[in-house]
């Protein structure tokens, strides 16, 4: 039986990008180390939408996110909380180790904070120093209006830090015609390589304000890796085989087009929400997000068995709800190295198992809905 | 021309482990994925000679040496630092970043702690926390009595925090035996992986430490790799097909016994030795370790200009010296995936690239004291 990845993160990883893992290593402080960083920085930067230089870390997202946090506050500033879901909560509990005063703007979980929210939580707290928003909330499968929390922010003296770990590449996202000051990506997503790096790029704007803030740590101080990228060089001995590997998911990238990229990622997903409807499913974000579908499981099934037989019996691994989601949601991720054909197997796969499992269907009802979606969309 | 690698990490890589790095990515957190942590985990642990489990981090080195400071320390709190070359430099580093009252205990370059400079600081300072020393200084060459240094911190409250990256798996060290309190290893070194993952152990005397200490910071936390380990599972999305590679050259490891492996670097460590003074050169290092060999620059030679052409004629790279070091010192690796004949090949190269150079020097004099050594040692 053929095995299909379609987990928010890990993504599958194009072939030659794979082949490109198993070359010999190499020294990492050397010219040619040198330049292939320096590509490296050149392709973020234009993933980023950003004339900024993109830093590389070796570490998960949440390293990068660590950094953002640790750069920029003193212990006992205050931050506001964007948080409708899993990774919002993660940068509270980042925030919360590194002493910061947190205002939070919730929202139950499916929902999507709006930018009044943020407007009016800005208004009340005029000495709040950093934003914290999600992208692609990747545990509901929600999207935030990153553009419009961008246009609020840029208006204060706060600074905007936007998690794109799964939404970058995979929906439209520009660091700087939107003014976020802090974006932080991973590898393992919608770049279309294994996890272990993590990119920071930081506005101008931020700068002054990291630059103001006391050292906090030593890894993940931003400033170290300012001071080596000036020479195309990291502060420490980074993951040199990925960093060569992301090169060539990269070029794949630039080889698309950005744009192409999103309104691919675009297409798909609205093909996916039109599929799993017409099974009779509900999507579960209020606010979808194009890196993945999240879809309610039915009254009466059991969510986690369900997605367990769909990859014993057929192979195709779809992602859990996470903590209290557990078994109430499917993740069906179709970000990177995905395309059509692929999402069109795994709706097929999915509405085998819900016959199997006696729900009341038209078999080939999702497939038809994906497929006549896409053709419309051509 | 073929390139050989013999920098002190990145180190060359087992052909098996680097095919598993071509595989298609699977999913974190799955049974399987359990089973392979715990299966890595195990082999760890055969390595660091610990029943303690030894936490996987996604980071450098440097990363794992962080965890152990900011996990053990709070801001304030004095520590002990041996320090006899850049490695003890970055604990330093670290040190300071976390705010700690740090006493130095200093050699030159080129020289080690002894265990009677350990001895007598800590009978000066009663009040130190943890004491911070390095197996293997890898930027002198030099390897520190870590198994005495383990007996005089143990008759204290001190805990023993020890930077094992280059040295572990090609010198003895044994964590337990030697009660050593904090180990870090990392991936890129004599455990055959490339640069990406970092290992860190814990003796239940520090986890007493580690749980009276403030949260300082969120992802180098060890109690949350602890509460993961436990589920076999990782706080954060680890760099899982590193993970999977670790296990193929844990496997080579193991089949190959721990023992006979640093009975092997002492045999060619000792060879190499004895090859390089039969070309007239100087070990730079007075307490020489196994995991590499420093050689002094000879008077009136650019050392870098001679590496650089020894990697451009020949294809073999070795490292250069760093910071103050830089031009006056070679690094040759003998660490990992590195045998006999590939040692004897690096030795020739450099002798005909002396030779070039102008030096007098009788050919085949270094590879023939190589190999009488080598054979002796049968």
């Amino acid at each position: 039986m053929k095995s299909r990845l379609f987990t928010p993160g890990p993504t599958p990883v194009p072939e030659e990008t794979l082949l490109e893992l198993a070359k010999p290593v190499t020294y990492h402080r050397s010219a040619e180390a040198k330049a292939i960083l320096a590509e490296l920085t050149d392709g973020l930067k234009y993933v980023f939408q950003t004339t900024q230089p993109v830093y590389t870390l070796t570490c998960s997202g949440t390293g990068g996110m660590e950094a953002v946090v640790s750069s920029t506050l003193a212990a006992g500033e205050k931050a506001i909380l964007c948080t409708a879901g899993r990774w919002g909560e993660r940068w509270r509990g980042i925030l919360k180790a590194f002493g910061v005063n947190i205002v939070a703007v919730e929202v139950p979980y499916g929902q999507a904070v709006t930018p009044e929210m943020l407007h009016q939580a800005l208004a009340a707290h005029p000495d709040a120093k950093v934003v914290f928003s999600t992208l692609s909330e990747t545990s509901t499968g929600v999207g935030h209006d990153i553009e419009a929390f961008g246009r609020i922010v840029a208006t204060t003296d706060a600074l905007l830090a936007v998690d794109a770990i799964s939404g970058l590449g995979a929906m439209e996202c520009r660091m700087d015609a939107w003014k976020l000051d802090l974006v932080v990506s991973g590898s393992q997503k919608a770049l279309m390589l294994p996890p272990g790096l993590a990119y920071v790029a930081v506005s101008e704007k931020a700068w002054q304000k990291i630059d103001a803030t006391p050292v906090r740590n030593f890894y993940f101080d931003l400033r170290r890796y300012r001071k080596s990228l000036a020479e195309n060089d990291t502060p420490f001995t980074p993951a040199n085989t990925l960093i060569k590997a992301q090169r060539a998911s990269l070029q794949r990238i630039r080889a698309e087009g950005l744009e192409n990229l999103w309104a691919r990622h675009h297409r798909l997903a609205a093909a996916c929400r039109a599929g799993v409807e017409a099974m009779g499913l509900k999507i579960f974000a209020q606010r979808p997000n194009n890196a993945l579908t999240v879809i309610q499981v039915p009254p009466g099934l059991d969510g986690t068995a369900t997605l367990k037989r769909l990859e014993k019996q057929y192979g195709y691994k779809l992602a859990d709800g996470q903590d209290t989601l557990k078994g109430q949601i499917w993740r069906l991720s179709h970000m990177g190295y995905v395309d059509s054909f692929d999402v069109l197997g795994a709706l097929a796969a999915l509405e085998l198992v819900l016959l199997e499992s006696g729900m009341n269907l038209e078999p080939g009802a999702g497939v038809a809905a994906f497929q006549k979606a896409l053709a419309a969309a051509r």
